[in-house]
């Protein structure tokens, strides 16, 4: 396991079908104003070497302000662009199969979906955990039932890898899944498909700030 | 460049599309009985961890005859089974990227639609071409504009990169594509459709044993 350099507090999913003919670049920069602190490029159709290239693009970009940059599913393009990291889910390539590839200086995140799926993460030495989905999604239709606020603190009392909660997160709820236990929250569509994502991803990120500093 | 240690003369393409519900590995085990002396795994639906599986199990099966398993398009699902090529069209990963991911040792084979695509591959170091589309074929429907065997010669007289010809190749036309230039024949529908795949790779590699000795 690498040590964690990343800081998932608010952590952008990309998804090309829900951003309104905007292009991903554009979505990333407008949310990266608003405060997003880690983006995971994903993209499920195409071809390869278009990911790539979006990849390159995202990443100078990314560069620039010193946010860091998490490919889902492709080693192959993490490989070929230096990215900081690699997302797998359940369906992707096994964490034992890719450290190997990667290195330990990778990041690789993992999804969970259970309390056994974090378990045996963290054992593998996943560097941060997807818990998903904590609450009911639109974006994605193959999901298992939603764990609750009560499944993410669950998992949280289980493992001591770092947890970004996604699955259904948006302004009203950011704050309370810090509070049971995440240290990120991704996001999609409340930011991708926002009227504005800059200050969709802006207030989000105040929840997220204000729920870490109960005192103030 | 490495060492082309790969005998292309029968080179299987998958397609589990065309397979009339018959597994990958039983199509395998067949064309292979039948005289295949190459494999690539060619998905492009399903997960990545479903294409590992398939993959580790038709190695473990590919590796008992001694016959080398290429791997379409994924670089990191040829990494992570030990594969001994990976395939990349002009829509993959460049040539450029993989080869320091995959190193000297792993076969790469480029996808040429043309003269220029052929000289541009060899110049970047790949150890054969897939000269495509040579004939019309079946299985694609986004490929250019047939070669023909004149476009076949005039890409073998470009090169010094072994060549494998693909595209509508079959028993009725495999040998003419050997006296035109090719080292090998990819064959995709003309085995993986045929009601009985291994007969089907007998009758083609027979075409292409004689094709090579005129003599004979």
């Amino acid at each position: 396991m690498s040590e964690s350099r990343i800081d998932y507090s608010l952590y952008l999913v990309t998804d090309r079908g829900l951003s309104r003919g905007r292009s991903t670049l554009e979505i990333v920069r407008a949310a990266v104003r608003g405060g997003v602190t880690c983006v995971q490029l994903r993209e499920k159709t195409g071809s390869t070497r278009g990911f790539i290239e979006e990849a390159v693009s995202v990443k100078a970009f990314l560069n620039s302000c010193g946010v860091p940059l998490i490919i889902n599913d492709r080693v192959d393009v993490a490989m070929a662009v230096g990215a900081d990291g690699v997302h797998l889910g359940q369906s992707d390539m096994p964490l034992a199969a890719a450290r190997p590839l990667v290195g330990a200086s990778m990041v690789i995140g993992i999804s969970a979906e259970s309390i056994r799926d974090a378990v045996a993460a963290q054992a593998a030495g996943a560097d941060y955990l997807g818990v998903s989905p904590v609450f009911t999604t639109p974006t994605k239709a193959d999901t298992a039932a939603p764990l609750g606020l009560a499944g993410l603190r669950a998992i949280r009392e289980a493992v001591k890898t770092p947890l970004v909660a996604i699955g259904g997160l948006n302004c009203s709820n950011a704050a309370e899944a810090i509070r049971n236990g995440a240290d990120g929250i991704a996001v999609v569509s409340a930011i991708v498909a926002a009227e504005d994502p800059e200050q969709a991803a802006r207030a989000i990120r105040r929840e997220i700030d204000t729920a870490r500093r109960p005192w103030v």
